[in-house]
């Protein structure tokens, strides 16, 4: 075992235990010094035990924003970068943290492409409790989310669009590092969230990035002031690499929307671009489409924004661009007019309200996870999924309840998983005598 | 890259990355998964990345006693263990951190041998700006100190004394941990250094142990806060494995006694041996020698350990125990009675008081690392040093001084090496023109 050593041009050598030390004792890394790190690291020069202990003094330490710029623009450029430069107009991406019925970008694509915006969206599958976009396009008979790089590019320069998987040569550097963050306990750090998001948003050759950074029972980021923090940083990164940024906090105390599965949120989403869909859904996918409709330059403002969101969505031009874009994807167009076209559940469950009351809370993360069991989400990252299967909400916290009022329904394909995922929902409802109060969407907005 | 897993008879399976998060968030590991962490680590099951994540969480987070006694455990186990069980009476060892000058070992191994107590002393090198007693040893012609488990307590048996080098096998655990440790920015935490420190030492099969830790300019730990920290965790883990223990925060302000190097500290001890020295050394000698007579029950109490220091001193015994150790270890006997036959350099050369005043502070590192210049130290581990160069320290810190008087003499063979010790030397003086009190030799008992 011995220090990795490196040199650069005529300064002394740098040597990877002193900047592991440096940072251990809350220094702060120079540009050039996490250079070093991160070139290191991937070309296989500093060994993964020194990386090791360098991401667990970074846990502790915490990074500036000039060292998170940094890294995320080493990381960046481990690999290939999506050049979109000579694609005409602005670039615009909306990024989500996750959680659970958390469909909006399958609105906000078609709404910002609608408006002549490029939107370079490098998407993904569920992690743990939460639903990834990928999984709920590949719900459209023959959906394509594995597009090569020329492809992708040719397809947003035809319909403005495209919304693909992460490729093998894109930010390399994220990949090792986040497969040591799983197996040393590091996984859940700030800076090395915020570090490993932008540089795989920053790869797509994007001006702009809208966030929806998600808080509460049904959210990675439980605690509202660790969805702020994590909000700032990613904010603070993408405006150091010349990026318009903007970060909306909003709440993930129960699922977004009325349904959580995958084809059930498809249908969800054409349902929203028809015009129809639940409130809080229809709001949070016109907030964000509006900043990035500003973004994108579509409009002087975000309160213009607001306004051209609807019109793309009542003269059909969004819910047209979305045909447009599973058309390019390979997939069957006609789902958009036939639901039954979709995967559908062979059987479906009720569970009803054990008296009258008030719906107080839910185990958000819970109930991504019943979901999970259902058979919508993987247990391994191999294992397939059943994209017929997941739950409609019938109510919302802060509704008012009968006894036997129907809360959810279950749409299941196998008894065995059905009365588990059951056992689970019932588990996540809390009730309230008292009337209670709604949780407010959209927090903060941080740029 | 994948977490290690493991399972201990019946308990749903550890995991190694829940073990570095449960100390990352400042959980306390249990006993078992202490046990699981360093004996997968020792058997190659647990990677370097897991462990050295792992290490670094412990820096920031430090270990509760219960945790330190459960580590230190472990690696003693790790590998053979010497036992002591079948020789008569108490078996009784002197720990010290390091310092420069601080040769206390060479006098107290005798004298309490000397009164029929059994020293299993497995000591180091010098280590960085610091002397260590093997090097110091090897300056009598002959001396050997690589010797085997079996011959060690074969002299220990017929001696009482023997002081030797670390062995291969006795605690691998450390030497892995240590290199992991010298490479990812962890040396210097105080639950590492102290689980390292009593692994070690109670692998030796002793029966109490009596610490000599260092604080001040030229220790390694600088604050005395650090210094009682270390400390008390040494201390509650001899307890917790049944050791009488105790820990003389003692001075390292300048160094101990007269001399640094190797034959000049020989030569020294063997003064102290005979009823002379300096004051400072021979209280420390006295102080330390007095606790591991009680721990050694050759005395009631500390008081009357003091008494029987200065009759084993005057009576020559601890003399004669000196003669005895050396003759057992292969040495020259000889330089007992004619010092020449110590390695002597060839030059000397004088640093003069620059002024009148007082001595008010020395940078005790800045000295150590200057006889290591000369070559009382390795550059590197295997670099061969010489014995015959060192230091004489005619002023103590509050010394009054008169323009030109001598402060320090160096024994030198070397002319470059010379004028860069010089250099260092004399920068590392202060001066006063005020009176200046003399630090405090022994400045807390811990136990």
């Amino acid at each position: 075992m011995r220090a990795s050593e490196g040199n650069t041009q005529g300064r002394p050598p740098i040597r990877t235990v002193d900047l592991i030390r440096k940072k251990r004792l809350g220094g702060e890394l120079s540009q050039g010094e996490i250079a070093f790190l991160i070139q290191g690291y991937c070309r296989g020069e500093i060994p993964d035990y020194q990386a090791s202990a360098f991401l667990m003094a970074v846990a502790f330490r915490g990074m500036t924003s000039q060292e998170m710029a940094a890294m995320t623009e080493e990381m960046r450029g481990s690999g290939s970068v999506i050049d979109l430069a000579d694609l005409p107009g602005r670039k615009v991406d909306k990024h989500s943290t996750g959680g659970v019925g958390d469909k909006t970008s399958l609105v906000i694509a078609p709404v910002v492409a609608a408006a002549g915006i490029t939107v370079p969206m490098i998407s993904g599958r569920g992690l743990a409790h939460t639903g990834g976009t990928l999984d709920k396009l590949e719900a459209i008979p023959g959906f394509n989310v594995r597009l090569s790089p020329e492809r992708f590019k040719e397809i947003l320069a035809r319909v403005g669009a495209c919304l693909i998987g992460q490729t093998e040569d894109l930010v390399p550097a994220d990949r090792k590092l986040y497969a040591l963050r799983d197996v040393t306990g590091t996984v859940d750090s700030h800076p090395l969230i915020a570090t490993s998001i932008m540089s795989k948003k920053l790869a797509e050759g994007i001006d702009a990035l809208v966030l929806d950074v998600k808080t509460g029972s049904g959210a990675f980021m439980k605690r509202s002031e660790d969805a702020e923090t994590l909000a700032r940083a990613m904010v603070a990164i993408g405006k150091s690499c010349g990026k318009r940024m903007v970060a909306l906090m909003t709440d993930m105390n129960q699922p977004l929307g009325e349904y959580a599965g995958n084809s059930v949120e498809v249908l969800e989403c054409l349902e929203v671009l028809k015009g129809r869909g639940t409130e809080d859904l229809v709001t949070l996918c016109r907030e964000l489409s509006a900043y990035c409709l500003w973004f994108g330059e579509a409009v002087p403002d975000v309160d213009h924004g607001r306004k051209l969101f609807r019109e793309l969505i009542d003269s059909g031009r969004a819910l047209d661009k979305f045909r447009e874009m599973v058309r390019a994807q390979e997939g069957d167009t006609a789902v958009v007019d036939d639901y039954s076209r979709l995967p559908r559940a062979h059987f479906e469950s009720t569970i009803l309200s054990p008296g009258q009351g008030y719906l107080e809370s839910m185990d958000t993360e819970m109930i991504g996870l019943a979901i999970g069991v259902l058979g919508a989400g993987r247990q391994t990252i191999d294992s397939p999924i059943d994209h017929a299967v997941g739950v409609r909400f019938h109510k919302k916290i802060g509704d008012g309840l009968e006894k036997g009022e129907a809360l959810c329904t279950v749409y299941y394909n196998d008894e065995a998983r059905h009365a588990e995922a059951r056992r689970r929902l019932i588990e996540s409802y809390k009730f309230s005598p008292a009337p209670v109060e709604r949780p407010e969407l959209v927090k903060k907005v941080i740029s």
